[in-house]
């Protein structure tokens, strides 16, 4: 089962908005084992929805649209398909109730603009959507589905959950399928395509492989488009054959991030963590707390961006700072040990560096980040240097002081 | 000039990563005047890439490709465009050198697989990688230039801006045209739209003006492309004639972020800002100091998660708490003034509210915030309600809070 996807917008054109939609829906696609074969970003014009309707129609059954919708003249996608199909606009009053109890829930009054959304080509089923006050259309025939939806992430997201995925499952019988996605961290891909050469030679001939490079960690996927009670067990099989070619490196073998990793870690031993942040800003606090729950095991931080917060909210020694500077191994231990201690907490990490762009008084390099760890009967510091631009050196500096309290909790060094 | 942008790669299709090439190239080659009116995303297959090659050269005469360039055999993309352009590869010895320093950078030796990506369609200039080993390629003849990158975000950036929009300013002539962007907080597309009826109707023909609805806000885009001298003081003229219609919701009209203006308003005054946050888990101190040079107005904050660090980090009155609850007016204010005491700043803001999908104790809905504000004789505190999912409350809030430090600042009600 082959899909394609068409995400309509000048803006995405013009590069001032990132095109999450196409991510979002190739992987719900995905899950449900039809495959994405092409995603198109087009303009708000009329005839480039057609010519990108009729391209994708020649290689896929199931099209699925998002953008285009909203209530303002640019929008252009609703009126385009209702002369596609040579349709003709309908009210839709169950449409005009849901808008009428969208305005109603932020206390606004319906408008002629608002009331023109009900209108729904009559071919077409309209998706209702509770998140805003656009509704979807759903057009299928013996040969193709297409679906139109609102380009606002979090309303095309429900109405794909609540209306299209359960309908694409009623109309298209569902091919079994398994991804395996094993995620490394700090090694090269070219050093893994290497370890794992003849590895990955003998591999089943169903089952491929891709490297997916990112900020600091590179993901291993395993695929296997193949429909039988084996499968999962043969997939397990080759996880498995990975761990002692580079075990070491690989710090989840189902999806999780790293953040995940941490939440589930220190709740299995009821544990909890504080930070210590210089460089990093607030980074490592909000990454850790975008885990739903880590109430339960992240006690807070102090982001000490100026020096002499340092020493007077955090309570690092002045004597450290003068001696060693404050991008040092003396002053991360003191932050993540100040921080341990503040907190009560069971474990502590900070980070003291050079995000840049600017240098620091002591000459460090930009990218060069310290960063701190103390725990129980654990106190040290380990050096990065990441060489890149302020965000990535912010972001890369992130995930490799949490990913050294993993390593601390696992006793890996 | 017309562009398409082909992004390359299985994991694009299964949705495991996020197209940001796309919309960075379109935003860069929009600076130079070029216009990109489709994007492919596509699989690593050599027939997929030629078919999506042949379709754009019918549409456009600037083509560029990312992705697919990695020394792993999941990466097509050089070997199908040798096909392609019925080519063989030669050894490029610059590149080849390249190759070794960067491995040498990185302490590693160079292996057949690096040695290997300094093969290079000889038809095509080898575009020389910085920041990476696999070089780009460029072929051009009379009617079109299609380009190669590889699809790491920071080697394609890199070579894009040293190398291939140089050239291709060189080989095109570039057609002026312009783009203002004015941002607004916290009013719905639609009411803006009610608000611009009358001032949309009459804008001259050649103006055209888009709705760009994001989290919390909404861009307008003003685009005209015309060259010619009036076109500049023609959309000045346009964005100063919003003022007296919306200008209360308008945060900047220079495409600032948010973060910006903060900065830029913070370092005109001299003054400084200090954080206590709790429901945003560190994301306000992130999202500030994300600006370069942050450290000239961002003392630092606290992220005091657990109840009792508001107590015995922040210094909050435990009795307020108790009397008031965690999520309340006086807490908020109380958080804004400790902080402001403790880091010693002319400002300060915090947040308590509840991010959600857990509520809290007092029952209040998720997505409940509260923004405190303390500053030279201000200190209030004001009440938010987001109704999202827990990232979506968490950015809101956090672009909330800042925004109530800006409209206090300039003392907007």
């Amino acid at each position: 089962m082959r899909a394609e996807i068409i995400t309509i917008g000048d803006e995405l054109l013009i590069g001032q908005v990132l095109d999450t939609n196409s991510t979002h829906i190739s992987s719900m696609l995905d899950e449900i084992g039809v495959k994405t074969v092409r995603r198109q970003s087009i303009g708000d014009n009329c005839d480039e929805i057609k010519t990108a309707l009729n391209l994708a129609k020649k290689n896929s059954s199931i099209i699925i649209i998002t953008g285009g919708l909203g209530p303002t003249a640019d929008d252009k996608t609703r009126d385009c398909l209702c002369e596609y199909f040579h349709d003709e606009l309908v009210l839709n009053k169950d449409v005009l109730a849901d808008i009428e109890h969208m305005l109603g829930l932020r206390s606004m009054t319906m408008t002629p603009r608002n009331a023109d959304q009900a209108m729904v080509p009559s071919k077409s089923i309209a998706i209702r959507n509770t998140k805003g006050t656009a509704p979807g259309m759903y057009f299928s025939d013996e040969t193709h589905v297409i679906v139109s939806l609102p380009g606002v992430p979090y309303e095309m997201e429900a109405m794909m959950k609540k209306f299209v995925l359960p309908e694409l499952a009623k109309s298209y019988p569902v091919k079994s399928h398994l991804h395996r996605v094993v995620t490394t961290i700090g090694v090269s891909e070219s050093g893994l395509a290497d370890t794992l050469k003849d590895w990955e030679n003998s591999l089943p001939d169903d089952v491929s492989l891709a490297y997916l490079p990112g900020a600091g960690m590179v993901k291993l996927r395993l695929s296997c488009y193949r429909a039988d009670s084996q499968t999962e067990a043969l997939m397990n099989k080759l996880v498995e054959s990975l761990d002692p070619l580079i075990g070491k490196s690989v710090f989840t073998v189902n999806g999780e991030t790293m953040e995940q990793v941490i939440a589930r870690m220190l709740l299995s031993t009821h544990q909890n963590v504080a930070v210590a942040e210089s460089c990093t800003g607030g980074s490592i606090a909000q990454l850790l707390t975008s885990v739903p729950g880590s109430s339960q095991w992240f006690r807070g931080g102090v982001v000490a961006y100026a020096e002499n917060i340092k020493v007077a909210v955090l309570g690092v020694d002045e004597n450290i700072i003068k001696t060693h500077g404050v991008v040092s191994e003396e002053v991360a231990i003191s932050m993540a040990s100040c921080a341990m201690n503040k907190f009560k907490s069971d474990w502590a990490i900070s980070a003291t560096g050079v995000a840049g762009p600017g240098g620091d008084s002591q000459k460090n390099p930009v990218g060069t980040v310290w960063a701190g760890i103390a725990g129980p009967g654990i106190s040290y510091a380990r050096k990065f240097n990441f060489f890149h631009n302020r965000a990535r050196n912010i972001s890369l500096a992130t995930l490799f002081v949490v990913n050294e309290l993993r390593k601390s909790m696992l006793k890996i060094k």
